[in-house]
């Protein structure tokens, strides 16, 4: 086997794959993200934006578009960044590098972290706490939950918010992937609880993790440690443009949905038919589990796939979605190939 | 006079300016921002740039280019982020919020904000601060100084950086127009010293404000907090791509340079027949006195010139280039008709 941990950090290191397996069929069909395949497709850029700074207007336009998308609740603001990975290494600068902190599931490592990182401590959390509990200063949800999956519903997600923020905690909700579950925004309701921060990612849906562009959702009253933290230009001018036209997009966004979301049920039917478990997903990607003792990122990438292995379940494997034929093709005869030589072992 | 405050907090703020003078002549000619007019030219973007994560070959190629157009003491690491402002943002968060911080001289106003925002003590400086000094932990300086051009030259910066630093405190040095006066960066040397922090900006003299591209250059070993705070992917794709480009183009830099500097003697030339007194500046902006009581933020705002006022010294005033002959054009005007008045008065 080969050392391919750098393929289990984060998901897209193309580059690195490329490293490790040269002799791999090109290019690479990388399925280790959770981006859509399918990127909305880029406007024409008013050159201008290149030049001068944003203005405040440029930010507003985005900020309105991201809140047709999403919903904005009454008195919420709506704070481009770029992207919410930045959002996240920032959070513990704003709510308190001190606080006790809880992170829901296996998630996102970047949330323990970035926690971690400025001196906090960070607990794992098999669900969310009893909101009685006093040990702690702050939740982190990963809402549906990347990899697995996994989604708290609304109106328990909201329940739990209300008996949690009362108490002068945080509940920071990170819906980088809830594009595909509009259903369970919190940013569609008509007012945010006290204490909650919602993230939001462009790259997953949009197709679009090369603009660097996401939001973080406070209340109006709790976003001034936000703005001075980011300045006063922290998105582009040109991203602020293209991620405003992609949020305004409706149709766009309605057919998206319905083509992932059926892109999903071929995924799961291509890897139950290869042997593997499917332990969950979102429309944007599918875990699955695989025997034990077999290194399914080690062997995709010797047939030039890339999928998304990690440190701590080595027989589970995210899988985004191919986007085109030729991507589904290889995907289905690595699979072949496994359930092949796996009904032979 | 009208509420023009807001015009002399950050330049740039075209759209604020057309809020408060409807009547201005189109389009505005907007000199607020020290920012050249000269953009270089946004090359073709390859569309995956969009679409994937920034991959660790594409961030290492701009900080590559940076290097070949800054320098690159052995053992400094050139960080990439989303303009230098949110850098300002982030020093108090990684250099320690409970420092007790000098800025040297009137200047860019983000660098005394941010600090004060994270709960630090600042101070204002008249010069550098006698390096045996034991009231300070921190002492930002601006090099060349925003508005008023000053500039410490490197020998002797780099003389008092050493003794500074030798004590364990910080000196952080904004680079952001350092373009236009390379002899004097300190990211040429050979070495740079430890506990020195240098910030570059790209927006300035490429023209290209709107791209949110800047540097942070500190020693390797002080890295790790910078890279945790920025995360992964803290520049675009593409803006990684077009600010390689700009950067290599060794040609256009030094052919821009000869063109600014000319620029620059146009500017200060007509400000002086204008009877202004001219106080310092760099090849990208002037900064010049009027008389005590007239206002020229508002004077040159109804004829369409945003120029650029501060608060606490309201006849100063900061000049950028205008960048093409329209412009000249009706800044010459704009100057001819304010000295008549001032003869007439």
């Amino acid at each position: 086997m080969r050392d391919d941990a750098i393929l289990r950090g984060h998901g897209g290191r193309i580059d690195e794959a490329e490293r490790l397996y040269p002799e791999a069929p090109q290019p690479w069909v990388d399925l280790s993200t959770g981006v859509s395949p399918y990127a909305y497709p880029i406007p024409a850029v008013d050159p201008d934006l290149y030049r001068r700074l944003p203005l405040g207007r440029d930010t507003a336009r985005l900020a309105d578009a991201a809140a047709a998308a999403y919903g904005r609740p009454a008195g919420t603001a709506l704070l481009p960044v770029p992207g919410s990975e930045m959002a996240i290494r920032l959070l513990p600068l704003v709510l308190g590098a001190k606080a006790r902190v809880g992170v829901v599931g296996r998630t996102y490592s970047s949330h323990a972290a970035a926690w971690e990182d400025a001196g906090a401590e960070v607990r794992p959390l098999a669900d969310l706490p009893d909101p009685a509990a006093r040990d702690l200063d702050v939740v982190v949800l990963v809402n549906p939950n990347n990899p697995d999956g996994a989604l708290v519903p609304r109106p328990a997600l909201l329940d739990f918010a209300a008996r949690w923020s009362a108490a002068g905690r945080r509940l920071v909700v990170d819906e980088a992937f809830a594009d595909v579950t509009p259903e369970h925004t919190l940013l569609a309701l008509p007012s945010l609880p006290d204490g909650v921060v919602v993230l939001r990612s462009l790259g997953k849906f949009f197709g679009l993790a090369g603009l660097r562009v996401g939001f973080v959702a406070v209340p109006e009253r709790a976003a001034m440690p936000w703005r001075r933290r980011l300045g006063d230009w922290p998105v582009s001018g040109p991203a602020c443009a293209i991620a405003a036209a992609a949020l305004s997009d409706a149709g766009w966004i309605a057919a998206m949905r319905a083509r992932l979301a059926a892109d999903r049920r071929r995924l799961d039917a291509l890897l139950v038919g290869a042997g593997l478990t499917v332990l969950g997903g979102t429309d944007l990607f599918v875990l699955a589990e695989g025997p034990a003792g077999v290194d399914l990122v080690d062997r995709f990438a010797r047939a030039g796939l890339l999928v998304r292995g990690f440190a701590h379940t080595p027989n589970r494997y995210r899988f985004g979605l191919p986007g085109d034929e030729p991507g589904w093709r290889r995907l289905e005869a690595a699979c072949a190939s496994f359930a092949a030589a796996a009904a032979g072992r």
